[in-house]
């Protein structure tokens, strides 16, 4: 008799996170044998608790392709660390209210935890649940995976975006503008901004100085570098990871500023360090923060990245349905040159609450700039050119207007 | 006996200025009766000061047709208002040396008025130069002309990013950031931040709130019009001017924030407002500085606005033949739907030094959305792509690698 799956979306979304669900909804369809109806939980681990499900037997083929296609969490997604107890006995009650075998949780490295309990839980009581996560993060500091899908795309605008306001600086730099930054993602990791090298392709084109959170800021070492750019080629630009921080792990941000009332202001190294540069060179800087902008631009996602995303959707539905339990699809990487990837079931066990830096070996001896090992590892994952239709001018991504499925079970009190 | 050119970039640069200078360019070597050799100055009028010219003709037509696919300014802009006296003296000079009939201006209102004086002082001596003002600027807020060539690429640029960043926002809403704020240039007018209302498809869409300098920033009304987005549809998302000022015509910007050290911060309406969000309403706020990356977007450009900078680059070479002088080629909106436009010769006189804002009409009555009538003008300047050829995963632009010609004349102090 087939089983239920309940499919939900977790944490920070990706250019991409769809393309996973149409991977996994996609592949379930092709096997009634085994599972029967895939619902998706709206807002995520909060929508299953809710009992807030959508029965994506409304998606006809044709619109279901389109979740490939449209950034952002078609579903919902939600920053929520499931709880013992309670939340957790609900969860079950929910499986066996809706006839659920099969979990396809989608995200990062708290989720694959939260997956993990899960999974445990079911095993100690003897519960019929087979659940695998799906991997996602823009971060790419998930563990076990060669890169972690929604990164290749993230990366792809980074660098597309560098190159664009590189030759923008460029332009100006003789009378006005000499520094741009570019604040890219990245609390803990570099990744992202180390990424952002990929649009130097030749030695003196941008991005001129990276700063990662691998790498201690240090002013003086930056405000040479930037220095030094400008003496080579008259012009600087900087790509910085929202988490730099210093040799006592302080981060930059914090150091922070002030508004005009005394409040702290949010967030920002951009801004912080254009004021540096400034005040230190007298150089007249521009500062751009990125923030979702670059993790929602499907409009120049990577083609090799939404493959990857399909890929471990797919792989997902593969494993639960030979009794693979507690794993995630990882993508392990062949060979660099020329690209080649497959994907293999990791231990949930091996993945939970274990974040990958940004390898040093990555960045040159400075630590500023990209090395060409950097460069052969990041690559492969920008290749290709996926653009979603577009209309009107602008991409066409589907308004879903869920309805969500009649409760069946009473309401449950988060608290 | 042809007349060279002379073709110089002015200000700041857009997605499609080179388009305009191989407008300007492809169409003088189709008359070889007329125009002798194009030489572009490097960094705009500065280069033209200091002779520092490039002699196009070291560009074979495949490599020309490539600077339609490349942002920035591919011979260098500047930000430089050319002073009477020795600096035009010696401009003319320079015409002298290198048998200079035509000069090609591209550049924003500054430059339209530099153009004028340029012409005037050639009349007024009985010397024999054609001063053609060709049209750029992002800011759309040249009069005469329904639109400025690089205005509509930006438009797409800031659309598309608003729908796409709106999407990842309304993921998230549930259980994290609510609002997310994007700060888009306009230091003067609201023309690309009305814009970015096409990304509103249907009512609910994102933007939920834009400001612009021309409606006066009250922070009362602002909240109050988040607040109304998230009752309404769970979360907003606010696009701002960079220029947006109160009722006295103070800059949001100048209320300024300062850093840790007590220096004021470099702008940023953005932050400013997400703390007012936050410290105001208490919702989590995520905010964006799209700056140099949404004039520099030329993976994005519009094809509507690629195919209208090459058509004045084109028209300002064939009024300068036909004996038109101080003129600017101006776009005629003939019909909005379907969108038919054609290029006329527009007296420089009428266009230098004067601003257009932006149309109350073309916003609601509230002053925080766009109107049907904004609408209907912006929706056909985005229209079609037209990306760059990609190489590696990234748009493939060149790098130029200009030899600028032997100098003819003495070292020109600039003093």
């Amino acid at each position: 008799m087939p089983k239920n799956a309940l499919y939900a979306q977790s944490g920070g979304v990706t250019p991409v996170i769809n393309a996973s669900a149409w991977g996994v909804i996609a592949a379930a369809r092709r096997h009634p044998e085994a599972i029967g109806t895939v619902y998706a939980a709206q807002n995520g681990i909060l929508g299953a608790l809710d009992e807030v499900l959508v029965d994506t037997v409304q998606l006809p083929d044709a619109l279901l392709a389109r979740l490939k296609h449209t950034p952002g969490g078609a579903f919902g997604s939600c920053r929520h660390k499931l709880k013992h107890g309670a939340e957790l006995k609900r969860l079950f009650e929910l499986f066996q209210a809706w006839d659920i075998g099969y979990l396809f949780y989608n995200g990062g490295g708290d989720s694959a935890d939260t997956c993990l309990k899960v999974a445990e839980f079911a095993q100690y009581h003897g519960i019929d649940l087979t659940a695998v996560h799906v991997p996602k993060t823009i971060d790419n500091d998930l563990p076990l995976t060669d890169n972690a899908p929604g990164f290749g795309s993230v990366a792809k605008y980074v660098a597309t975006s560098v190159r664009e306001a590189g030759l923008d600086t460029a332009s100006m730099a003789a009378s006005s503008t000499r520094v741009f930054i570019l604040e890219v993602m990245g609390r803990h990791t570099g990744w992202i901004a180390a990424s952002a090298g990929l649009a130097a392709d030749v030695p003196h084109a941008a991005p001129h100085v990276i700063l990662t959170p691998e790498v201690p800021f240090e002013a003086g070492r930056f405000l040479k570098a930037v220095e030094a750019a400008i003496d080579r080629v008259g012009y600087c630009v900087v790509v910085a990871a929202e988490g730099i921080r210093d040799a006592h792990g302080v981060f930059l941000s914090e150091a922070g500023s002030v508004d005009a009332f005394g409040h702290a202001q949010l967030g920002g190294v951009a801004p912080i360090l254009a004021n540096l540069v400034k005040e230190s060179l007298g150089h007249k800087c521009h500062w751009a923060v990125a923030d979702y902008l670059q993790r929602a631009a499907r409009h120049i996602a990577s083609a090799t990245d939404l493959a990857q995303a399909v890929a471990v959707g797919e792989a997902a539905v593969s494993y639960a349905i030979s009794g693979l339990k507690s794993v995630m699809p990882v993508i392990v990487r062949e060979d660099s040159e020329p690209y080649r990837w497959r994907i293999e079931a990791a231990p949930l066990a091996d993945v939970a609450n274990r974040e990958k830096p940004l390898p040093l070996e990555f960045l040159t001896s400075d630590g500023l700039h990209l090395s060409p090992a950097g460069r052969e590892y990041f690559l492969p994952l920008i290749q290709g050119e996926a653009p979603p239709p577009f209309r009107d001018g602008l991409p066409d991504y589907p308004h879903w207007g869920w309805v969500p499925v009649e409760k069946r079970l009473p309401p449950f009190n988060r608290g």
